[in-house]
């Protein structure tokens, strides 16, 4: 749409869109509004739209992806959890424990990760383990905990969902859900994130490429939902000095064809803990939009990815040096959640 | 279990460790009943089943797997689909259109396929599309139209599921559940079909190390279907001159370790027709017990996966080979379901 | 060139060619001889040679490879090792040791190998080895040994030069010069056997694509030497239950691409001694032109590679197979090298 | 040795080991001398060297490398390239044109190289090229202008050697030899450089593991050459938008094992021009010890990897953004070669 189109001209142009039987997709940007056409079996007649009053160009997009691309909505999106803002220059942290162990546990891990300085508290309640053995995690009451921690500590949640019936519990108690790299391509679970009224953070798949990571992407955003931050975790390769390959590139990769904001989690991108620090610090200084970062009091002890978790003061070592670079790329530290307040 | 041990002895040792707190998961064999121990947090003193009567031998389990495991169970697992067999010698072709796209369609592919020779019928109603805009299959219409066709022609039929809705209507239609490559930690998908009367076809994830799936089936195993057959159908590499890179090593590494069959699908193994064959004839030759095979009577208009559909006269010749490659591996054609002497 | 060209057009025509400044590549085939060009800045005008006599067909080669493309030589090779034919339905076996450690060992492996019924020896005296600790080889003595041996046992003999100063020795005890993995873009070496009077034997790189392979051939033919067996060993990948991926499916391609004949050898290819005759089995059945295989009377002794070689008595069962599975794809054993009469 | 051990006392060490038979390798560090011991078929008894005047310790090293370990040498190395430090925290930028073309191109790409703050030039004169049809370099006469050029400019020069011959003469023209990923197992060439005079740039195998790079450097230092810097040039996954994952990590994992120093090619790592600034800048986060860039005044008419090089201004923005990153993990820019003051 032009830059000065009226909410009724996008109105009308919407109702046009839907009377041809096509699915409308108003997208708001700082500047103007964008609005993806989907549902069309093959490719559209311009002229069917360019003459309506406040539109500025039609553009047919030629990539797979649509919604999601920044060919459809140059101005990137700024994703707001829980009051925090990720994307367009505000660079939040999420950090805490692997898995929510214990009421005790977690309210400690949040202490010291605001204390360190994050901005939003992560903790698992339904953990996707490669053995049916292994702690699957505390569920709805492991999110009852996450909620309380995070309210007492003015701290934005967020959690991951396996299926539906996690997925509706995350929705309840969590600002943020959050969708794995094993279920990148569960392409049942990214249509009920697409319907559900939080925000996603969707993390690669370990074998995806970028183009595929976008149309996961495009599932969520073509049910509705346009809050999605994009998680870069690490891939699987030859190489055996790390866990996975934390592919930072891929940020750069992403910024250049979608709109939407991309983390870095060089947790479960390394599985070593001696080189999440540095590769957090690395993330920030390719222009990634936020970290996710593992942390627990006591590394040897923690129920789940002991390798893998920092220290509460590596974390707020590395707090201390965003500042620093940050600005190299055009963005500094979100503010905080005004929850935050509430002294704990 | 003794060789002679009465299905009382086999109750009785069930109960004992059902008293004790645990999972018991009896395992009949061709000569010997095996009983699966879950649920023990650590180590059990074998000490506690060794004296009751019927115990042959207590074994502790060192790998990360237990029902799945041939330490448990030495005797390989016949599974059997339709009154079709696979595993312990006997050597299924599964084959079909990728997609099913309307009864004419797939009922003139069943019959070729039948006229070939293959065994069970596959025809995917759910898709698992990478982009939200392409075609999603027929949902519950294709699978009435597959069960149909599958009765007419006599064989028996297996779909892809990939949630819990179309779990219970592939359950409803369909011989087999087929759990494709990237739901293959969908864990709580797994669990719900170790809950479902049918056997399962899960397929290897792209990325996946053969211990992966093996706990992949582990899941389905714990809740107490123990008719898995798995699949090995290529993995993401560098090689840019097929779609995956076929593993055909991992059947010789999953049957060293496990008493399921496996099968391969040299279909999207390798992605480019005229590769189909040529790595069907090396599956059955390094040992494989099926193959699934894509089949379409018109390549070039298939609505999904063009480029991987054989034509039903290619898979007709590989079935011919088939009876001089599996003597070399101990190995005969299965026989076909007895609902195929319908003539049609 | 047409059909009945003469032995003079041809030379006309290559005449001409160089009066270009260009370099000709006369390739004789089974039915016509092909001429490559090469040399050539840009796109040359067909014209230029269309009208010469004996001339049928001018083809501009769009692929980067030239001489080792079907485009421009249709017919398959027949490279031709001591006596042993390999290609155009001729399937060898190279049999032997992975390092020559002295004749005893040498004299029983080669025995048991022919024995066996395999057509070549192989046995390394320049072991290209990850540290610089660990066993070189014997170096010329054990070329000595292998030449020495070979004679005696009537098997034309192959080992891996690492560089000019081996090659020479090779080239000067051996009927073959083998070209490892890590070697396949030494461009300055691959040069070198282009001048070498003796067939190559051209190992995969551990990442290199089919192009990336082809090419690399192409620098040997593109220096005068045509006689190159290519051989597929295996892909470095995330998968861990193999030394290396192998990638059977390359056999396939390369068969499209090129008239040059590939072998595989399923020793590296896999890395576990029980995985070796199964794919072997795979790799005949997919259509290879010949195998080769590490055998060691006692692997658990054997100076490099223990964990991949075999037991002459496991090569004699895969041998006894070969005649069943040659035929599915038009191949048959290769007639031993006449030498071989003169008993041992 | 001990810290106030005497240099007659390394020489009595140095002694008494070679009278044993086994090889010495004095390394000087910042504070103490470590001397490394290769040669010994197996374990040495500690107690032989223990009781010796100025011995502070006898460290067995369990790892393959020995003279590549922190084990061996806590201390770590700083090698000097032309007069320009790298390791020790000293940062040194290696930039330059892909290929030297002729002089014109290379002098004013060296102007600007220099006045973007870089340290060492860099210049192919010996290009490993997949197809043996590609431009290949200006051998010996390229150079002679890389020579002349880093004179004029006040830059130490780092060029490429394939093999003996271009070694020969990289040692002649040139501050430091360049080992490309293609050779990093060519044996024979990494034995010479390790018998050269020069220091050696050794970049990581497109497949190699970091034990692997680690020991191909052990190959140079086993020869008398302790001047090694190693190079993360990216690594071949499945990931297409980038045509290599550069593997950032494998900093940190080089820094805990080895005293060498590391730096990092964003530029042959993402061979996408739009990333090589971006991801430069992580892996100065991330605490490499210097960058290689690929620098042209043209990208679009450079005769090789055209799509990887970077403009001048591109890199002095770079250099300019170093100051605020480098202190991050304790490093500075080193200082420029005194030559340097030479205007040109």
């Amino acid at each position: 749409m032009a830059l000065g189109a009226t909410s009724e001209q996008v109105a009308q142009v919407t109702a046009h869109i839907e009377a041809l039987g096509l699915k409308a997709h108003p997208i708001p940007g700082a500047q103007r509004v964008a609005i993806g056409i989907t549902g069309n079996p093959g490719a559209l007649e311009p002229a069917l739209f360019e003459s309506l009053p406040g539109v500025l160009e039609v553009i047919p997009v030629s990539h797979p992806y649509k919604l999601v691309s920044r060919e459809v909505k140059p101005d990137v999106t700024v994703v707001t959890v829980g009051g925090v803002r990720i994307g367009g220059g505000h660079f939040a942290v999420i950090a805490g424990p692997c898995s929510v162990e214990n009421a005790d546990q977690t309210l400690s891990a949040a202490r010291s990760v605001r204390a360190a300085g994050a901005h939003i508290l992560r903790g698992g309640a339904f953990k996707p383990r490669t053995s049916p053995y292994s702690f699957q995690g505390l569920g709805k009451p492991g999110l009852e905990i996450l909620r309380d921690v995070g309210r007492q500590t003015g701290l934005p949640v967020v959690s991951e969902a396996l299926d539906e019936e996690s997925l509706d519990l995350v929705v309840e108690y969590c600002d943020m859900i959050q969708i794995g790299a094993r279920n990148m391509q569960n392409f049942s679970l990214l249509r009920t994130c697409g319907r559900a009224r939080k925000p996603v953070l969707l993390k690669r798949g370990m074998a995806a490429t970028i183009e595929e990571l976008l149309m996961a992407a495009e599932y969520v955003l073509s049910e509705g939902n346009y809050e999605v931050v994009l998680c870069e975790r690490g891939i699987r390769t030859f190489a055996d000095h790390t866990r996975n390959t934390l592919d930072l590139a891929a940020v750069v990769a992403v910024q250049r064809l979608s709109h939407l904001p991309i983390i870095v989690d060089p947790s479960h991108g390394t599985g070593k803990r001696h080189k999440v620090i540095p590769m957090g610090r690395a993330a920030a200084a390719v222009g990634a939009d936020g970290l996710m970062i593992e942390v627990h009091h006591d590394p040897a002890r923690a129920l789940s990815d002991a390798a893998q978790q920092v220290m509460p003061e590596e974390l707020a070592q590395l707090m201390q040096q965003l500042p620093v670079l940050l600005p190299l790329t055009g963005r500094h530290l979100s503010a905080h959640a005004v929850g935050q307040e509430r002294q704990v």
